[in-house]
């Protein structure tokens, strides 16, 4: 696949795993709350029903870290048969706000695939969930100067990519996606008209797994970051 | 005071307290909260805990009811040297999802207002908070198509408004802001060198109230969003 820079308004970019690592920590702080609960249920089980509770609860807290430690404190309850002390409760408040004081990583390649572009194109970041937490981590990647907008949405589904379009006054079926994130990254861009680049992580969270191949004239799936300027013609 | 709508290129409305109700709510959940906690500390002691947690905790977690919970959560653990019982920690989850779920009630006279300015004027929302109970409410209060944008922000401070503009395509000297609190809808936009029109709420959070007069050519103060028609020349 190649395509001309001409044809395209915006690169935007998606922030957790496609640009700093992110899902790691989710990884981490699950370890952690498992362990907290050990006494009570086997680490299959606390997952099974932290699961649940995550599931049950994006609509009504939306995505991000406070929104998890909410999961995490109602799954406690669950797992405990309301038993739960204060100093469990206390730990996974503090669980979360270790999560929330991470550093803030950069993956490999994304300097100088920013640099590259730069310039070039117009650059957008566009990332879902916390906007504290994600405020926080723009701030301390170092990146923002990149980007000539950022945007933060509650939900990644084509009618706030459609939103996000408007914003930035660009057309629709001239934007270019690239995330890790089928769901949420690509298939809605896709659904408007534009170019979705697939850079899978190592790890994904399972609300954001979707089943089977992805074929379409405007998407295609890299391995790294590295390789996506070598999609341009510059 | 009267305002050419010629020398104005965007009108922006706060949301919380200045379209619709919301500091009633934290009051009603404070008071759910110190009843909680009531076996515990006077209703004194139990504010002066929450609050002085709150303040803590704004530069990690941020603003809105989420974070509330968060905070009502570590006080309550406070409040009874750690003992609280899982049921008492549920109660409080309860009252921060209970408010999630409140109906989004239009303050008087608000939606006249918009139907008077919309189509002579660019119009915007632009409020803090969390991400998610914010796009709730904008999509409850059947007011999301009066706008031409709607910013929702980490802070309001003049860096927060000067990315606005910048989005909006809009002189922070023409932009005209609608806001309840001074501190975050009037002050920053004054310091960029727009207009900062005032419309005080019975009853505003601790965290926003300031001190003092404000005297500034482009400061104006009125009882009620009714008198907003008024200011321009139509």
């Amino acid at each position: 696949m190649k395509i001309d820079l001409k044809e395209i308004d915006v690169i935007a970019f998606d922030a957790d795993d496609t640009l700093w690592d992110n899902e790691i920590y989710f990884r981490e702080s699950e370890r952690e709350f498992c362990a907290l609960l050990g006494s009570y249920a086997c680490e299959e089980e606390v997952m099974r029903v932290l699961y649940e509770v995550e599931e049950a609860n994006i609509p009504l807290f939306g995505y991000g870290v406070k929104s998890f430690a909410m999961s995490m404190l109602e799954s406690a309850g669950r797992l405990t048969r309301e038993s739960a002390p204060y100093p469990l409760v206390k730990a996974v408040m503090g669980i979360a706000r270790g999560q929330l004081m991470r550093p803030v990583t950069i993956i490999d390649g994304v300097q100088e695939v920013l640099e590259s572009l730069y310039g070039r194109c117009r650059l957008a970041l566009a990332t879902k969930g916390d906007i504290t937490d994600q405020r926080r981590k723009v701030r301390l990647s170092g990146l923002e100067h990149y980007f000539d907008h950022v945007e933060i949405m509650n939900e990644k589904r084509e009618e706030d990519y459609a939103r996000m379009v408007k914003v930035l006054r660009c057309r629709a079926d001239r934007l270019l996606m690239v995330g890790n994130s089928l769901r949420s990254d690509i298939l809605p861009v896709l659904g408007l008209g534009g170019y979705g680049i697939h850079i899978p992580y190592h790890t994904t969270w399972m609300h954001e797994v979707v089943e089977g191949d992805v074929a379409h004239g405007r998407f295609c799936e890299l391995n790294s970051i590295r390789e996506l300027v070598g999609l341009f013609n510059i």
